[in-house]
């Protein structure tokens, strides 16, 4: 006996339900389960996914025994419906629709009103008493399959439109008459008939396979197949197809056809909320033409738009009663799709709802309050992503429709740092601060960022470049910041000197209102209203108080919640007290990347530095260092108290030394002036220093070890400040990282030292500070000898950016060149700077948690990079059995609701 | 019972042998042997080298039982040589000398004449009728032991015996009388004792173990310590002690002390080879006041000498039976020390000798016709470091001495390149080739080279840098190229724009002479005369005769036994026709790396380069690479030709495009002339393509998936190439190498390509060409994934070079900055640019081998990386299962016998 490769759906009972997705595809599977629910939906079969899989695999051949089992289906359909394919008199219309396994919104086809031909076209007619609504059918019908099946072209189909509607002289095919429709009938099947070589097919069973076959075949087109690897889709799920019988909601102003959400995906809010179409066909909806009614009171907005409660209240009760039920059954927001037909309502499709964060948060906590679903449940229903949204500021939205609509968009780059900003164009970050400083508003608008940028970073609205990726230095330390920023993009012609910038040939200047959503990408000319996100007000502004935010008040209950959950802890990157308490207020558990050199860089500062990197010798380093010492004491002392009682992990000066010295010659000069060491010799300091690939120079440990009192200086910053604060009575849980170590003989002496001056320093100061020094592991070679590692470090942290460069041999600032080009191409499915590659750089993970755990059984073990914050890589971190990751402070709530995801998962 | 911690030698029967010298250290371990072979030894002991283990595990303290134990052996001693220790009338003195596992010559301490006190010299004096040599063995006895036991500054005790000298009035201590000789005694003692506060201890026992003591203690002395990190000899091994009776070759003219060679350690000659001194003490050969004399009549170079043959005939012929005893027994050159007491011979050492290239071969050679060894013996008596020496040209030695008499030594760098090399000084290239086009020998010295500078490369005789290291540009170039070559010569000030180099105040201006010895890293004021190696002039000058050399007559029946006995193949990295050749005399057995981007650097080419990356746009590119296609194509027909039935490995386009743009606006504004396209344009597209990290940018197989017509061309002009040969009756074996491939879509992507062009072209010509497309394993991510990747590759070749950076984390050009101090600090054993980092860079090696053997079983494996000349690799490459190595052409021969050696380890 042949498989099954054929489920029913009719009349109130159905092969599949909605746990078959996987067979049936996400459609078939929730029309039987709504079927099964007693829901009217028109009775239909799903053909298999897998029929789709072997029609490839086989050759686009069926497999034995589909043609039968679609015979005998089609007959249960006719029966259920109480008509008959290609019937004369009582005709049996059907669509065919695809639906894989997850929704591939518009990539494959669909046909509808199959069955129709000159014959049944009668019964048609008989049926409704409405000629033209039949031609009309029959018209939509050949030009659908002509375009779907037998791939004439779309526009050859309107011409003939046209042309009857300029012999008619109206605008639009609803004005043209029954005859008018016979006519473009005829003229269509002429154009079939020159176009194919054949008449148009006019046996129903023809027109199904052909469908049928379509349908398949769709599920290969470029469309499908780009988004496939966008998404991420096996190409080898393939796509199931339904054949439904069709119902209409054109058959005139007892009929209509509309789209709802069980709760409002907008603000979540629990009411019904939907639009719908009087005397229209589904495809009308989407077109865009009309404009929709809302389906109920609380849904108008306009007291002259009619609803369809009003309009046909009894319909409208049963619509409520079928959303009801489907919240009750699926527990979820649903996204419906219904037809009336000559006031008999249908169910088309039910699936779960797109939604913003603000609505994931509101639904998630209400259905838990409603008794819906348990709290595990509602953690699933928020995406990670989701969080970002609710913390970004936002566009007023009606003022950025109107700038839409003005013409005033001007670019699209990367949406690199969540958000909507707006403000002055600044080019200069000296000048962005000085603005700031008089209370406006800025956007620093640069080629690119580098560290010497940061305090104009920090003084502006949003950050806008040029050039670089998802992981450029604007764009870490953008999202770091929580600052909306776009990169990349590449349609920006920027000119320092002349303070302009060029895009599409519009020229704005410095001082010009410019605004940058960076959630989406979008850049946009002059000046939009932007808005703090509620829960920033509360927690870091503190403009708004908690009572006064329910969205705030939601977002505290659920990540009670997620904390309950979850085991994984949650750290963050932080550099100073203001980072480190607002990562606090998102639920960090402590610092896991404290980096020491951005220290460095402050203006009174990075003399002393230079002062250091240009000495002749180590008792000129020392001195420097001497005068670094007392600053680098008091950073730490700040952050301890901050962090009181959480675990602080500092890291050793990690970048090369030449990143703090300039390197145009007039800012060479300005040190020599400053200095008084002579032009020339601080020009061949500075190129002595230079290096072919810095990234892979003399930087980490590296230079620790090459100047040891580097590190001295550090660690006895790093303890005398821990002993400080002790004595304030603050609990103080130093972590001593060193960055870069490829051999255990590295962090041999480097720890030596760090354990060397805390040593001294706890007895001169006769205090007790419970510390550890651990490594990064941020290169091969330390995570392949990651065994001999663990007999020096007390932790890892896995520096998953240097790691990631290093394991793909990329180098994240040069990516650009090809990156792009290979996610486009599908050579790389995720840029591996944002989400992990856990295939290759994942395997350097597993082997080093295995082997520093094989000689450390408790080893405790982190992630630092700014993979940290990424949703996958956190789930990927608790899976392989880390203590921790560590993020920039926006991400922690992102990061702890993915661990807590995660947890639930494996349980 | 106590464990055996001492072993006794002595009357012809010892407890040890020479095959147990990780427990009696060499020297112990070949007494004992000495002994047992019934040659005259003076009887002692071996205190074994776990007792220094345990020593230093236990707090400085020796284990249970040693005491009693040296005590007896002691015993057993002064009944071999009828004397007791610290007897007044016929005392036994011994001398205490160290002994590890592997000679560390003058590393550790040894302290001689123990057993003299007050009371024994009377004895002494006694049995030698000799006052004043028993007080002159007294003073030394009492200098040496204040300096290596008590620890008392050498130079305290040689202010006194100048005091001495200077009251006698005489040059040298030989000329004191008996009298002066009590008198210093007398003051090292007073010495002594006001430095230690106690008196010269003079109870014999205490000398002992004063001695013992030292000895275990100068295992940890930081020269030993330093030695043994820069040779890679475990800590752990410890030193053996050897305590054994003294014998005098200073008791007068019958009395004399020397070494000698059982062959010409220099030239390999079978000859007995040796020097004395008369009436001296071994110290005094080793401190090299007096000119030794020569031990026999052939070794004599003056006719005015007296050898030991013609003073004392007798010893001489008893001398002469022990060398051949010993080489019999050892089968192998011994280096042996002996001293004649009083007429009597008495061997104090024998070892293994030391030896030059054309010694080793030589002596291997030879060994296997006298049958003395076997071909597989003889083939691991040549070590490959020797192979280099044979093929590089020498200085004339006696020149050379002279210049160094005459101060004309400059600078020392890194011997980078091995061989000598004399010849004018050029800075620039292209002067280089045309002082060389008229005959004039130069030697090109740049601060460092790149790919532009090696036309001048080749026209120098040898290459001097003042940066870079081991694998630099210069290097790598050099060593392919067999030149001389000294890199990192940091003295040198090198000023291209005066054109002079100063050295350490001595001014050097182009034309002038210079010399370099790449095979020792000197560099030399002045001309000195070299000589090209004989195996050098018969394989590839071909200005000597085969039968006219037997060197190289020795060195081709060596070879033959060498490739009896290997299994793993040789092949070479040649980008030019010349290269293979050259190769192939040396017995590369295909081509392993072809890098196609050295031949787009010749003048007339790369312009047509520059044009295809300046190009706009695709067909700009395509119409670049079409001039560039039958260049290719020739390299490929030649290169194909030389290699006539051996497999060619040939890479695909490696190198950022950036490299072969001019970087200078000077040079820019030249191109901009000659191209039209204006500077402005160029200037902004050389700025465009420049990269942070090159190395890890937009490279490798990332160059031929952005720009697929790239690899199309190379396809293209490699198959191209190949038909035509083959037509001419070659036979062909294209590789086609897919560089920096990290995922198994890259290679995918590439190898379509080839394929495509390849059946393209065979069907078009109509031959069948048999070629594989593999690919490099060169970023730990390719390793890692290499079951993935095996499935699209036809063959693996490890990249080592870049494999070695990217799993370091460091940049082979900037590593300069910090790998020497590794190397210095013991924190690298070895540059792992020359030597491949088993422990980490090898797990990955290993790693690619298994997984791309779990795909494809049979998978065909090497490396290409310049490791592959290195003997270590090679053989750690036999050991994990490479089908072969690919080697620079004058690395081949030092390969095969690598892999040859490992071969017969391994059984």
């Amino acid at each position: 006996m042949a498989k099954k490769y054929v489920y029913f759906f009719g009349d109130g009972k159905a092969e599949g339900n909605k746990d078959m997705k996987n067979l049936l595809g996400g459609k078939g599977a929730n029309l039987a389960e709504m079927t099964n629910l007693n829901i009217p939906v028109p009775a239909g079969f799903t053909i298999l996914t897998e029929v789709c899989t072997e029609y490839y695999k086989n050759n686009e051949k069926y497999p034995e025994g589909l043609i039968e089992q679609v015979k005998e289906n089609l007959k249960k359909v006719e029966k259920c419906m109480n008509a008959r394919f290609g019937d004369p008199t009582n005709p049996l219309l059907v669509s065919v629709r695809s639906g894989a396994r997850v929704s591939m919104p518009g990539m494959m086809d669909t046909v509808l009103n199959i069955g129709l031909n000159d014959r049944s076209i009668k019964g048609l007619i008989n049926q409704t008493k409405n000629e033209k609504f039949a031609y009309d059918s029959y018209r939509r019908f050949i030009q659908m399959y002509g375009d779907v099946v037998l791939g004439i072209e779309h526009n050859k189909f309107e011409k003939i439109l046209e042309k009857a509607r300029k012999r008619k002289n109206v605008r639009h095919e609803k004005d043209l008459d029954v005859e008018d429709l016979k006519e473009i009938v005829l003229e269509y099947k002429e154009l079939v008939k020159k176009e194919t070589g054949s008449p148009f097919p006019d046996d129903p069973e023809d027109q199904l396979w052909g469908a049928i076959g379509a349908v398949f075949k769709s599920w290969n087109n470029k469309r499908a197949i780009n988004y496939r690897k966008i998404n991420n889709i096996p190409d080898d799920w393939g796509t199931a197809v339904n054949v439904q019988a069709m119902v209409y909601g054109n058959m005139g102003n007892d009929s209509a056809t509309g789209v709802a959400f069980t709760r409002d995906p907008a603000t979540g809010e629990s009411r019904f909320y939907g639009e719908f179409l009087l005397n229209a066909q589904g495809e009308d909806v989407v077109a865009g033409i009309r404009t929709p009614l809302p389906i109920n009171l609380v849904s108008k907005k306009v007291d002259s738009e009619l609803s369809l409660e009003e309009m046909m209240p009894e319909v409208y009760r049963e619509l409520e009663g079928i959303r009801n039920k489907l919240e009750k059954h699926y527990k979820d927001l649903q996204d419906i799709e219904f037809t009336i037909q000559k006031g008999k309502l249908w169910m088309l499709q039910t699936r779960s709802g797109k939604r913003t964060g603000f609505a994931a948060l509101r639904i998630a906590v209400e259905m838990v309050e409603e008794g819906l679903i348990d709290e595990k449940t509602a953690i699933t229903r928020v995406e990670p992503q989701h969080i970002i949204h609710l913390l970004a500021p936002v566009f007023d939205p009606r003022e950025k429709e109107k700038a839409l609509k003005e013409g005033r968009f001007l670019a699209k780059g990367l949406n690199a740092g969540p958000g909507a900003a707006s403000g002055k164009i600044v080019f200069n970050p000296d000048r962005a601060e000085i603005l700031n400083g008089k209370g406006e508003k800025v956007i620093l608008v640069r080629i690119e960022t580098s560290p010497e940028d940061i305090h104009g970073m920090k003084a502006a609205e949003g950050i806008l470049t040029s050039r670089g990726g998802m992981t450029s230095h604007a764009a870490l330390v953008a999202r770091g910041m929580g600052k909306s920023c776009v990169v990349g993009c590449s349609d920006l012609d920027i000119n320092y000197d002349e303070k302009i910038v060029t895009v599409n040939n519009k020229i704005l200047k410095e001082g010009d209102y410019i605004s940058i959503d960076g959630t989406t990408g979008e850049v946009i000319d002059g000046k939009i209203l932007t808005k703090d996100s509620e829960i920033l007000q509360v927690l870091i502004k503190k403009t708004m108080k908690e009572e006064d935010s329910k969205i705030y008040q939601q977002f505290k209950k659920f990540f009670t919640w997620v904390d309950k959950y979850r085991t994984m802890k949650i750290r963050t990157n932080a550099d100073t007290p203001e980072d480190a308490s607002n990562a606090l207020v998102f639920g960090a558990e402590g610092i896991g990347l404290c980096r020491t050199e951005h220290m460095f860089f402050d203006e009174d500062r990075i003399d002393t530095m230079r002062e250091m990197i240009l000495a002749e010798n180590t008792e000129g380093r020392k001195k420097a260092l001497s005068k670094l010492l007392p600053m680098q004491r008091e950073d730490f002392i700040k952050i301890f108290r901050v962090m009181n009682g959480l675990p602080v992990t500092i890291r050793t000066l990690d970048p090369p030394l030449h990143e703090f010295l300039p390197h145009k010659d007039v800012e060479i000069e300005k040190l020599a002036q400053k200095t008084g060491v002579p032009f020339e010799t601080l020009k061949s300091k500075v190129e002595s220093l230079k290096e072919a690939n810095p990234m892979l120079g003399h930087r980490g440990c590296r230079l620790g070890i090459v100047y040891p009192e580097i590190t001295e200086m550090q660690a006895q910053a790093i303890f005398e400040a821990a002993v400080a604060v002790k004595k304030e009575g603050v609990k103080v849980i130093p972590e001593v990282m060193i960055p870069l170590v490829g051999d255990v003989k590295e962090l041999k002496k480097q720890k030596e030292i760090v354990v060397r001056k805390a040593e001294e320093i706890m007895k001169r100061e006769n205090e007790k500070i419970d510390y550890l020094v651990g490594t990064m592991i941020e290169i091969p070679r330390a995570a392949l000898t990651a065994d001999k590692i663990a007999e020096e470090a007390e932790f890892f942290s896995f520096g998953t950016n240097d790691l990631t460069q290093t394991t793909f041999g990329i180098s994240r600032d040069d990516a650009a060149h090809f990156l792009p080009f290979y996610m486009r191409e599908g050579l790389l499915k995720n840029d591996p700077f944002e989400t992990l590659d856990f295939e290759g750089v994942g395997q350097l993970l597993k082997l080093g948690v295995e082997r520093g755990r094989k000689t450390k059984n408790n080893l405790k073990i982190g992630i630092c990079g700014e993979h940290g914050g990424d949703p996958e890589t956190v789930k990927f971190c608790f899976r392989i059995g880390l203590n921790y990751v560590s993020c920039s402070p926006f991400r922690v709530p992102v990061a702890r609701l993915a661990a807590a995801q995660e947890n639930i998962v494996e349980k």
